[in-house]
C-alpha cells in the first residue's frame, strides 16, 4: 500500500464485520461513518482474537476508467474479408451415411468430405470433439456444419483442427473474444468473426488486485506461501484472473444473447507477468536479476487447461512479448497503434505502473521500460487515488492569489440531482496538471522544493513536511485537507525523470535526437487523460507540437482484436515481438546519467523543452536557466 | 450369462450381506456353504427390502491364464537401435545461464541448444511442461535431460516435443508400456526403451467385465442408464478398464521399481470396442448396421485426458483397427506375428469370444470377423467355465467303454498337498477336446446327436434332454455332474462352424484353397492351448500339417510392443490396418452357405479333411460320407 503501513492512505480499509477480537491503534483516514460500518485500517489493527474480516468491495463501486460500453465502432485498418484474414472457418457439411457397403469410420468420413468438398486436408480433432462426433452426426442426419481452426502461428501451413460439430444451417455466427490483461483492468471485446464486428465490449478491475496492486506485488505473493488456496499463491492468482475474465465473458454473452461456448477463439494481450500468471507459469524469475521470463512465445493453449469459459477446446493464443518488462501489451501495442505502418520515426508509449515504449519506424524498432512506480496511478503519493468518482483530475492554480481551482471526477448519482461531488484524492492526470500548474506559477521550483517566500495560505509546513493544500477540509469527502507534499512532488518527479530518461537513452542509442520524432502514440487507459501541454511542462513527455501527438487508448486491446480477425496481423505482431530490440535500462549507465538530469523541472538542459522555457518567460517567473 | 436367467448356470452368483429384504426362488447350483456364506443368484432372487449386495471378486482367486511373470523373454524381429527406432529420446543439455547481456527467455535458451547440440529444431511443450521449466533449470543450475518425443504416427516428419526435464545425468532409463486390453483379459509389459528389453509382464481381468462379458453387452451398458456413476455407463466403463491399467502399471512399476510417472509412451491394442472405450468414445454404433466405429485410427491422446497414471505428458497411442469387428488387436496382432515378413499364403486366427481372421501374404490380405458367441470362452455351455482352477482341459474317451478320462486345471494348493482338484465345469479346449473324442468314437454322430445305441451310462436323459455324463457328481467340486448336452453340443458346432466358415469365405472371395495356405498364425491366450489334432477333428481349424500351425501367444501385445520400439513398425500397424481388406460377413450369402456346410462333424465335405476321414476310418466308425 502507498503508505507503507503507516495508516495514512487509507488504502487497506477493511470491514471487521464481528469485532471484539481486533484492537484499533489508529483510526486516521476512517471517518464516523466509516466506524460505525465497521472499517478499520488493516495496518493499524491488531487481532487479539477472532474476527471476521471483509475486503470490501469499494472499486466496483467507484468505478470510472473501468467502464463497460456496448458496441463501440472499432475501426480496422483493413477491409475485413474472413474468407481471406480469419483462421476459424465454419463448413456446412454433408455426408453420405454408411451402409453395408461402405462401412467407412465416422472420422475418416469426415475428413474425406471436408477434403474433397473444401480442400481441407489432414483435418484433426481432439479426443472430446471426437466423443460427441457419432452422436452429433446421426443426431443431425449427417448434415452438420464444422468449427475449424484453419491454421495457428505455430503451425501457419495448416493446422485443420476440428473445434466443434453444430447443427446444420448454424452458418449465421462465429464468435470470438479479445483481451487484454492489465495489471489493474481486464478488458474483453466480443467480436463477431464473420463480419469482423466487435459486438460488445466489457471491462472489470483484475481480480487479483486484492492479492497486490503492481506486478512485482503480485510475483511475490505468486511465490509465496501466503494463499490459503490448495494450488498456492500463484494458483490463486491464476483463478482470480480468470474469474474476472469470466464474468467478463458472462457480461458479454449475457448482452449478446449467446452462449461463452460459441467462442471459438480468444486473443490475449498484457504484460509478461500477466501472461504468466493466467498461464499458471512461475513468475519469479520475471523479478530477479537478470529479468528473464519463462516464455515469451506461449503456444496456444485450449480454454478448458485454463479454466476459461468459452469452447473447452477454443484455442487461448496468448501474444508474444519482448521481455519481462517489454510484454505481449507492447507488442500487440505496436500492431494496435500501427506504429509500423509509416516510415515516420515514431515514439510509442504505454504509461502505466511502468513506462514502456517503443522507439522506431517500418524498419527497426527499440524498446525499454523504465520502473517510473506507480505515482501516476495515485499510489505513492499521500492523497493520490486511482482515477474513479472524487478524483481530481485537473488543477489550476491562480498565478497572483496561488489559490488552486479543480475539477472533481464527477458522481452520477450527485451529477443527476445538481449537487457538486466533494474530492477525495488527486488522480494521475491531476497530479500532473498540478505539478504543472505549479512549477509555471513559481509555488515550486525547478528542484520541486515550495517556495514559502509567496505567502500564500495554501503553502505550509505539515505534520510530514512541507505541503501545497489543494482542497480544505470543508470541502472534502473525508473532511481532512487534500494536500501534496514536498515527498510527494519528489515522487512524481523522479517517476517522470525515469520516463523521460527512457526516451533519452532510447534515442541516444540510435543515434538521434528526441526532436526528430514524427509521431508520439500513446497509449493505455492513461494516455487519454493526460493534458499534453501540462505533461511536457514537468518534462513528463518531450516537447513537440501537440499535433504529434496521438492518444489511443487501449491499443494493446486493438492489437488484439487484429491479432484476433487476421492471421496476417497475428503474424505482425509476432515479427514486432521478434523485431524490437530490448534495452535493459537496469544494466546502462547512460539511463543513471539521463535520469539524473531529469530531476529538474522540466529538465537540468532547458533547451531540450523549448516551449516551456517560453512559457516561464513569459509569466517573468523563475530563472529557468 | 450363459444360462440366460434361468438359475442353472451359477455365474451370477452375489453375496447377499443383509439376507432380511431378499427372497431366493431357486438355489440349484449353489452349496450348503455357498447358502450359508450368503450366496444367492441374482436372477433367481427377487429383492423384497433393503438388501446390500456384493459382487463377489472370484475371478480374482481362480486366476489361471492370467499370469503375471517376471521379465519373459521377448524376441524381437530386430536389432533395437534406439537412436534408429526409437521416437522417445534423452537428451543432456547443458544451458548457458542467462545473464544481463544475454535475457533470452528460458524456453528460447532450451530450444536454441536443442537445436544447435541436437540438430532438434521447433521444439514444443506443453503447457504443464513449461510450467516446470524454470525451476527445474534453475534448481538444477541450467544442465538438465530433456525428454523428447521426437515424432508420432501422425506427425511422421517430427513433432519434437518436449515431454519432461528430467535432473542431469538422468540417462540410464527411459520406460515405456505396451498394452493389449482384451475383453476379458487386459496385458502390460513395462519396456526399457533404452534397452528394449521386456523388464516385467502384468496381466489382469479387465475391470469392465462386472459390467458384462462380452462386447455387445458393454455398448448395451455404455449407453444405458444403469451406471450410478455420474458420468453414466461410458464413463463407468472407461473408469474401469482405467483402474485396472493403472493396478497393472502399479504392480509393474513396483516390481521395477520405479515411478508410473517414468513412462513416457504407451501403445495400445485391443478390439475396436474396448479401444473407444479406454477413449472414452461412444461405442453404440459399433453395435448396429452398418456397423461403424467412430474412428479407426485415434490420435495420440495425453495419458492425463485418460486417467492413465503414467507420465502426465505422456502419449497413449491407440493402434490402429480395420473396422467395428477387426480391430487394432488384429492389425497389431498382423505386426506382432511378423505375418508379412514373408511371401507364404498365411492365415492368422485370434479366437476368443469372436473369431477374427486374416488371409494374405506381404502383398494382400483380407479379413473377416465370425460371430461365434462365447461357446468356446466356456459361456453358453451348461457346464462351461473360463479356463482358471478347476476346469477340465484335457477329456479322453474310451473308445471301448466310452468311459471318459479327463485332466483337471488344477489347484497350487491341492497339488502341493498332494490332492487331485476336483473338477467344476468344461473350459474351451476341454470342450474342444471332449467334442472331437465324442465324435471320433461314436459318441456322436456327424451331426452332433448322441448315439443312444452304445447302452453307455455315460449317455442318458437328461433333465434338458440327451446328455453326456463327463464326470459324476461324486468326483465333481459342487458334487453334481459335469454333463455336455444336445443343446451345447449343437452351440459348439454352430461356433466352430461360424469360424470354419469363415476360413472358407476368406479363402473363396481371393480364389485360392484353404489347403494351399503355408502358415495358420494361432494368436490369443485361447489359441496356446488348443490341441490341434482335436480342433481339426471338429472341424474348427482346417485340416493342414501340424508343422504350419504356430501358437504365437499375445500377438496383439507383441504388436503393440514393435510399436512401442520402432517407428518403423507403428508405420507397419498402420499400413496393416489400411492394407487389410475388411469383408462384412452378415452382408454376404456366401458366409450363411459356408456355415450351413460347417454345421457338421467335421463338415459336409468330408474331402476338405482327409486327416479326420482317415483316423474315422482307422477307427471303422461310422461312415462320414
Amino acid at each position: 500500500m502507498p503508505c507503507g503501513g503507516q495508516g495514512r492512505c487509507g488504502r487497506c480499509a477493511v470491514v471487521v464485520q464481528d469485532g471484539t477480537g481486533v484492537r484499533r491503534r489508529s483510526t486516521l483516514r476512517l471517518t464516523s461513518d466509516d466506524l460505525a460500518a465497521g472499517y478499520a485500517l488493516a495496518c493499524q489493527t491488531v487481532v487479539e482474537g477472532d474476527a471476521v474480516v471483509t475486503i470490501p468491495p469499494q472499486e466496483k463501486i467507484e468505478r470510472r476508467l473501468v467502464t463497460d460500453k456496448t458496441a463501440t465502432k472499432v475501426t480496422l485498418p483493413f477491409i475485413y474479408d474472413p474468407a481471406q484474414h480469419q483462421p476459424m472457418r465454419l463448413f456446412p457439411v454433408e455426408l453420405d451415411s454408411p451402409d453395408m457397403a461402405d462401412q467407412t469410420d465416422d472420422w475418416s468420413r469426415l475428413r474425406r468430405v471436408m477434403a474433397t468438398t473444401y480442400d481441407v486436408s489432414d483435418l484433426t480433432a481432439d479426443l472430446p470433439t471426437l466423443r460427441r462426433l457419432g452422436i452429433v452426426l446421426r443426431e443431425h442426419n449427417w448434415a452438420v456444419t464444422a468449427v475449424v481452426e484453419m491454421d495457428t502461428w505455430d503451425q501457419p501451413d495448416g493446422s485443420h483442427r476440428l473445434v466443434d460439430l453444430l447443427p446444420p444451417g448454424n452458418t449465421q455466427h462465429l464468435w470470438g473474444a479479445a483481451l487484454d490483461i492489465g495489471t489493474t483492468t481486464v478488458s474483453l471485446y466480443l467480436v463477431d468473426l464473420l463480419t469482423g464486428e466487435v459486438v460488445t465490449k466489457a471491462a472489470e478491475y483484475n481480480g487479483q488486485i486484492k492479492r497486490g496492486e503492481d506486478v512485482i506485488s503480485r510475483i511475490i505473493f505468486a511465490n509465496s506461501n501466503k494463499s490459503s488456496g490448495k494450488n498456492g499463491g500463484l494458483g490463486e492468482l491464476q483463478s482470480l484472473v480468470v474469474g474476472t475474465i469470466n464474468e467478463l465473458l458472462e457480461r458479454a454473452t449475457r448482452r449478446a444473447k449467446i452462449s461463452s461456448s460459441e467462442i471459438y477463439k480468444m486473443t490475449v494481450a498484457g504484460n509478461s507477468t500477466m501472461i504468466h500468471l493466467v498461464l499458471g507459469l512461475p513468475p519469479s524469475s520475471i523479478r530477479l536479476e537478470p529479468f528473464v521470463t519463462t516464455i515469451n512465445h506461449p503456444p496456444p493453449v485450449p480454454a478448458s487447461e485454463l479454466g476459461i469459459n468459452i469452447h473447452p477446446q477454443a484455442n487461448v493464443d496468448c501474444l508474444p512479448g519482448v521481455a519481462s518488462y517489454v510484454g505481449a501489451d507492447i507488442s500487440a501495442g505496436v500492431i494496435g497503434s500501427q506504429m509500423c505502418d509509416s516510415s515516420s520515426l515514431t515514439l510509442f508509449l504505454d504509461i502505466g505502473t511502468n513506462g514502456e515504449m517503443v522507439l522506431g519506424d517500418c524498419d527497426w524498432l527499440i524498446s525499454c521500460a523504465c520502473s517510473a512506480g506507480p505515482a501516476f496511478e495515485g499510489a505513492g503519493v499521500r492523497d493520490g487515488m486511482r482515477a474513479t468518482i472524487g478524483a481530481i483530475e485537473e488543477v489550476w492554480i491562480n498565478s497572483e492569489t496561488y489559490e488552486p481551482n479543480f475539477r472533481v471526477i464527477p458522481s452520477p448519482k450527485l451529477e443527476s440531482q445538481g449537487l457538486p461531488t466533494p474530492p477525495r484524492g488527486l488522480c494521475g492526470s491531476g497530479l500532473i496538471s498540478l505539478l504543472s500548474e505549479m512549477f509555471i506559477n513559481g509555488v515550486i521550483d525547478k528542484g520541486g522544493h515550495l517556495n514559502f517566500d509567496l505567502g500564500s495560505p495554501h503553502i505550509r509546513q505539515g505534520e510530514h513536511g512541507p505541503e501545497y493544500i489543494v482542497a480544505w477540509g470543508d470541502q472534502t469527502e473525508h473532511s481532512g485537507d487534500i494536500v501534496i507534499t514536498n515527498v510527494d512532488i519528489d515522487n512524481l518527479i523522479r517517476a517522470k525523470a525515469a520516463i523521460y530518461a527512457g526516451f533519452a537513452v532510447l534515442a541516444q542509442s540510435v543515434g538521434v535526437e528526441l526532436s526528430m520524432v514524427e509521431r508520439v502514440l500513446v497509449g493505455g487507459s492513461f494516455g487519454q487523460y493526460i493534458n499534453i501541454e501540462k505533461a511536457v511542462q514537468i518534462g513528463l513527455l518531450p516537447d513537440l507540437p501537440w499535433e504529434k501527438f496521438h492518444f489511443l487508448g487501449n491499443t494493446a486491446l486493438q492489437g488484439a482484436l487484429l491479432a484476433l480477425l487476421n492471421r496476417e496481423y497475428r503474424q505482425h505482431v509476432s515479427e514486432a515481438a521478434q523485431m524490437i530490440t530490448y534495452l535493459e535500462l537496469s544494466a546502462d549507465n547512460t539511463f543513471y546519467d539521463a535520469f539524473t538530469s531529469a530531476l529538474f523541472l522540466p529538465h537540468t538542459d532547458v533547451t531540450q523543452f523549448p516551449s516551456v522555457a517560453e512559457v516561464l518567460a513569459d509569466r517573468g517567473g523563475q530563472s529557468v536557466r
